[in-house]
């Protein structure tokens, strides 16, 4: 008897569709970065304090933000601000992003001065990893005040990133989180990971992480996206 | 043309089980608590610390808590330790709770031991909103370090609750975090929504939640999950 599993045809379709997203940005020479943590982990203050610094470094107008919020565009608005081309996607209660929202988006953007894609996923740590947004990499932030069991308890998240960050350092001192631990189950998880520590707040760190996206705009990554999807599942 | 909404169904099937739950433990005298946030909100911390205060005032064994989890059982494990029955539901990637599995936990849970019955959910802002499990009331718990937009960014949790938990007080100087306006962004959502702010660090406010959990567990909710559910949508 053939069965049917409508939630595999649903991500299969998805990743059909990331696939040509993928293929296209590549083309073009746009590397893209799906951004996915917890619901206030500090996705968008990061992304402001990271256009900052990148300005001139890439380039007038060279990076482009897809903003994905549930209903509102308050985060759009910061980034805009910020300097960088963004456009806004509203789920309407979607608790992730999908590749056909991505689809639609990069229509609305001026891909030829585009050179480096951010994608701010919804706040929600557990279905963004399993949809598929045509990335070059995917980065998990996680921050001090979550409390410190959060690879071990959302394998999937830390399994499909190829970075993680750490934000929020300067609230360590006044919070029970075991720094190392976190770090230590997140590469039980997944040994590839590349770890940023940092706080937007004081700036620590932030030239770290802006020293390897410049040089992941520039093609130098050390692994893709799809190659840890597969490794995971 | 027939259309068919598999999404719609498969909600109504949902609270169809989630109805026949808050009958069967109406019956039995039994008051359910759905608790949800964010991730790292400090559900878990603060189930401990209700649990250690009201131990005595509903007398010894009579509290439950469902804990659901993706994959561990860390929290189920914390929650058993403080004294509580307690059964942990594995979600294995699901970013909700849903009724039938809240059913096969109370076929593990000696009910005639339990007066009040916490179900924690996963941390997860957005899905559990749209889960019906049977409860009497629902929380929602922010943290004073997750951004001052989750109302505003999350509408539907806020709608469908009754009770908001404002906790980690404690780090209030610490983060940019304008707690009236949280406050002003709920109520503007839902006017009837009962507010506590607290710390679990420094116990500030848990006296009042634990005053308001003991009249609710003799039967004094001023409104029932299912009336504001309605409300919303």
């Amino acid at each position: 008897m053939p069965k049917v599993s409508i939630a595999q045809n649903i991500l299969a379709a998805n990743d059909t569709i990331a696939q040509e997203i993928q293929q296209s940005l590549a083309a073009r020479g746009i590397r893209t970065i799906n951004m996915m943590s917890s619901p206030g982990a500090g996705k968008t203050t990061l992304l402001e304090r990271t256009l900052e610094r990148l300005r001139g470094q890439l380039g007038k107008g060279s990076i482009g933000v897809i903003e994905g919020d549930i209903e509102t565009s308050v985060d759009a608005e910061r980034i805009e601000a910020a300097g960088a081309e963004t456009v806004q996607i509203n789920t309407r209660g979607s608790c992730h992003l999908e590749a056909h929202m991505i689809r639609a988006a990069l229509d609305q953007l001026e891909l030829a001065r585009v050179e480096l894609l951010f994608i701010e996923n919804i706040g929600n740590l557990v279905c963004p990893a399993a949809w598929n947004l045509g990335e070059d990499v995917r980065v998990v932030v996680v921050s001090t005040t979550e409390g410190d069991e959060k690879p071990a308890k959302y394998p999937q998240m830390f399994a499909v990133s190829q970075v993680m960050i750490v934000n929020k350092l300067d609230l360590l001192p006044y919070v029970d989180y075991d720094l190392e631990k976190v770090k230590r189950q997140a590469l039980a998880i997944n040994p590839s990971l590349r770890i940023f520590e940092m706080s937007c707040r004081t700036g620590a760190g932030l030239d770290a992480w802006c020293e390897w996206l410049v040089a992941f705009a520039h093609g130098e990554p050390e692994t893709t996206a799809r190659v840890n999807q597969e490794a995971f599942s």
